[in-house]
């Protein structure tokens, strides 16, 4: 399984996603799901999740170039002229891998399951951020809406659910996102470490974050002790119920 | 969609449970799912989710009686001599359900779907929970695990797994179970008000509380208000990360 968080605030783009793979609970491997592609005018990020055969394929795919059967140009990441462009040609290439893959999948009980989010800045297009499905469609974020998850979604929604909004300070929203985590692996061991984290100011196409947390890493293990230790004095300080029988 | 939870700590038993009911998002309806069954030696509760026609003619069979197919007695949950006996009635009220009712449901693509929980107390035995399957199987709380979710369990996992063990005091348990359900109600529109919640004293066969919290009531809004508060005022309390790029 794999979880990942990508938001969209007003002053830029966090994405966050964890590293672990499984094929059942006794095949377990290390793999980066974030993905960065930088460019003279660009830097994209994009998270996957899902069956990984897939996910790598469309990568390859979008890197190496799909025929534009109109024109005859090969397209990639690095050639579209906006992020718009590049959220459609991650659609191309995903029904390219249902043409390929799918059908042999559903034949062995497989079901074809892929979710993407892109975020990034293209030129001096909009900063954006969009969640792919397995159909190659996609949704883009709001100013009501700033965050999409992708796998393991439920643990870490309601942190997410009550702390932030469109103006809240992107290093808030990172801090948030990793608490989001933590409390995914915690309840979950097909989330783990290590994770990658990106944080992009809107309108740069240079990262001031771009970072692999180990395990052990300092800050993250102290942000765990310390929610840890605050939930449980955030309980503590509520009274108790006062019911009795109705 | 459902969300119960039930936990046995040292000192007792607490079981919460909301009481919406869905058939697609423009099908809601509001019908109990914690039942309780009093007689002169025994207090039960039983929480029940997934389809309610099951979880209904379970109801009814451990109510009305199901023949002993040895004895030709009919056995009800006021007459069983333990919960474990209780635990199984219900697994055999469970299979006799499906004999009737799961063919014609797979017929028509609908899965044989119900999970429950039992507690309480039985004569001079031990005060036990119980996690019931759809195949009638079940399982039993330990020390080290002390609660069961049944229904849409993954956004309220989180603060079950942080904040208890088997020495916290019931009435803190019921607070956190209700921080829990409260954390599912904001992120599923499925889980919904009122909620029912039940706190049994170990020994005991009369509960210290059995209440339902309609919408509006002061103590769980005051409780809603001050978690959010409180988790706000938690994460801001943690530095902002400290990443660059690696």
């Amino acid at each position: 399984m794999t979880y990942c968080v990508g938001i969209l605030v007003r002053d830029g783009l966090v994405m966050v996603a964890d590293t672990r793979t499984n094929a059942g609970v006794d095949n377990i491997a290390t793999f980066r799901k974030l993905h960065h592609f930088q460019g003279p005018d660009r830097f994209i990020s994009l998270a996957a999740s899902g069956n990984l055969s897939i996910t790598q394929s469309v990568l390859t795919l979008i890197v190496d170039g799909l025929e534009d059967p109109a024109s005859g140009r090969s397209e990639t990441i690095y050639n579209q002229s906006s992020l718009f462009k590049v959220a459609q040609l991650i659609g191309r290439a995903v029904r390219e891998v249902w043409r390929v893959d799918g059908p042999g999948l559903e034949e062995q009980g497989a079901f074809f399951d892929v979710q993407m989010m892109l975020g990034g800045q293209v030129g001096n297009g909009p900063m954006r951020l969009f969640q792919i499905y397995s159909a190659g469609n996609f949704i883009e974020v709001a100013q009501e809406t700033i965050f999409f998850q992708i796998g393991e979604h439920k643990y870490g929604k309601p942190i997410l659910d009550r702390a932030m909004n469109f103006d809240t300070d992107p290093l808030d929203a990172l801090k948030i996102a990793l608490i989001s985590m933590d409390s995914t692996m915690r309840s979950n061991l097909s989330v783990g470490m290590p994770l990658d984290i990106l944080f992009l100011r809107r309108g740069s196409i240079v990262p001031d974050i771009k970072y692999r947390i180990d395990p052990g890493e300092p800050y993250f293990h102290d942000l765990r002790e310390r929610w840890s230790a605050a939930l449980r004095a955030a309980h503590m300080a509520i009274p108790k119920p006062p019911y009795r029988v109705n």
